[in-house]
């Protein structure tokens, strides 16, 4: 009977309550974790900048903007009515003959153009004008077949195993699989990594508000710009493939990858899925 | 004595611990949640469509795409070398005179341009072409008033209290304030949505995989094509309005805010900032 003393009891019901109240933890900590079906993955690669927002608490780390800046008037081109309704119209036109191209021939491209649609992507609109975004322009075949190995590597797996019956079959349609061969045979490969933050020239962090969305509007700009060039690309999110990436290229660790454009010339048999876009009045609605 | 009996000590132990291990989930929480001045309100209204993938666990409520597409050629429009290295030079002179105009004129603007520039934003590339984007065009000054009035008092509260003093001085350049008078003046605001998920034929929901993404990929041909129409805007992103607009404007909750474009021809006394952009070895690398 000596061993049920206060004491004994109190270090039993201690080491009960704890184990219970763990196990409660960790079974809330289930809840807010994606489940097995739910990719974490995918979360994980789609996670932008919201964690930079929540080390803005560092205060010392953070640089400020400099002082304010001169206003100046600002001049406008302004066509006639007639006229912009034409170009509007064109402009439509030419990209709605855009198609994401996954047969692209290994003819070279002019550099001269990958600049310039660069320099187009760059005029993009950005918060607080950071202007959050690196072009990794790829023409290396040993590289280009680098980032092809890394990237078949991590998508077999996405296929086998990370994405679930459901996206495999969504992505039917397309008759994609983890075999890229427009990683080698392309002659282009265009990396956009965001920058979640930036620096000041003391070398404290710039804040780069929205910059998931700036990046993204950069790069539909890009696409534009391609398509206006008579070049093909199709847009694609290397799914779980960023860090090595990111490695590979030598980029800093502010720097994710968002994109990877292909870019050149559709191959002869080059072929696209027959889909149709919404109409007009599937995706706007007047007030 | 009486009162140190064996299961007293255990239910005075029992208390202890559960109140010291609910402080210490309390405190796990909070190191978890951003602090005071990282601004949450950001971080929520950031929050793109990684729930809805977790939500993917609930297996019946989701609608598998439909069969494979028959694939055809692919037919392209090339141009001389000369020829590309000169559209995409104009392109980009073209797009490099855009800039974010806060003053904007009530004059009407062609309604079939408006059209154009949201049927060129419909032909983005989407993830699995899901396309899920609406675009909501106000023309009507009463629920143009409305909407004035709801961002100005969220962005009265976002200037004095949620943003926190660096990003009020981050802003300060742009001379911008709660005060968003373009609301009223603009003939035309689009509120461009993101479908965090759709719905098939038999009301079963459908994955929209990269929706945040996709959306300002079409943001950004959307900005292209209203330059090119010789029409000026703002990309805004109206922090923490989205449910009180979606409301407003009678938008399903799969629905959520993600852009405001005020657009219109420049008042006569534009300004704008007098910043510069990056140059192109400051945002290209080449591999």
């Amino acid at each position: 009977m000596l061993l049920l003393t206060p004491v004994l009891v109190a270090i039993v019901c201690i080491l009960m309550v704890w184990i219970f109240k763990n196990a409660d933890g960790s079974s809330d900590r289930k809840k807010g974790e994606p489940r097995a079906e739910a990719h974490p993955w995918v979360d994980k690669d789609l996670k932008d900048s919201t964690d930079v927002h929540q080390e803005e608490a560092e205060a010392d780390e953070w640089q400020e903007s400099e002082d304010e800046v001169e206003h100046i008037p600002f001049s406008h081109n302004r066509y006639p009515e007639k006229e912009m309704v034409k170009r509007s119209q064109e402009f439509y036109e030419l990209l709605n003959k855009r198609r994401s191209v996954r047969f692209i021939s290994n003819e070279q491209v002019p550099m001269e153009v990958i600049d310039n649609v660069i320099k187009a992507a760059g005029t993009a609109p950005s918060g607080a004008h950071t202007e959050p975004w690196t072009f990794v322009v790829v023409k290396d075949p040993d590289v280009k077949h680098k980032i092809r190995e890394i990237i078949e590597e991590e998508e077999e797996i996405n296929y086998l195993k990370r994405m679930g019956p459901r996206w495999v079959t969504d992505l039917k349609k397309f008759r994609t699989n983890w075999i890229k061969e427009y990683l080698d045979t392309a002659p282009v490969l265009i990396l956009i990594f965001k920058q979640v933050h930036g620096f000041a020239a003391n070398g404290k962090k710039k804040i780069h508000y929205y910059n998931e969305i700036s990046v993204s509007i950069a790069c539909g700009i890009l696409v534009a710009a391609l398509q206006n060039a008579g070049l093909v690309t199709v847009t694609t999110t290397p799914l779980n493939c960023g860090p090595r990436l990111r490695v590979l290229l030598n980029r800093p660790t502010n720097e994710k990858l968002l994109m990877l454009l292909p870019v050149g010339y559709p191959s002869k048999d080059a072929t696209v899925p027959n889909l149709a876009r919404k109409t007009l009045d599937q995706i706007m609605v007047t007030v």
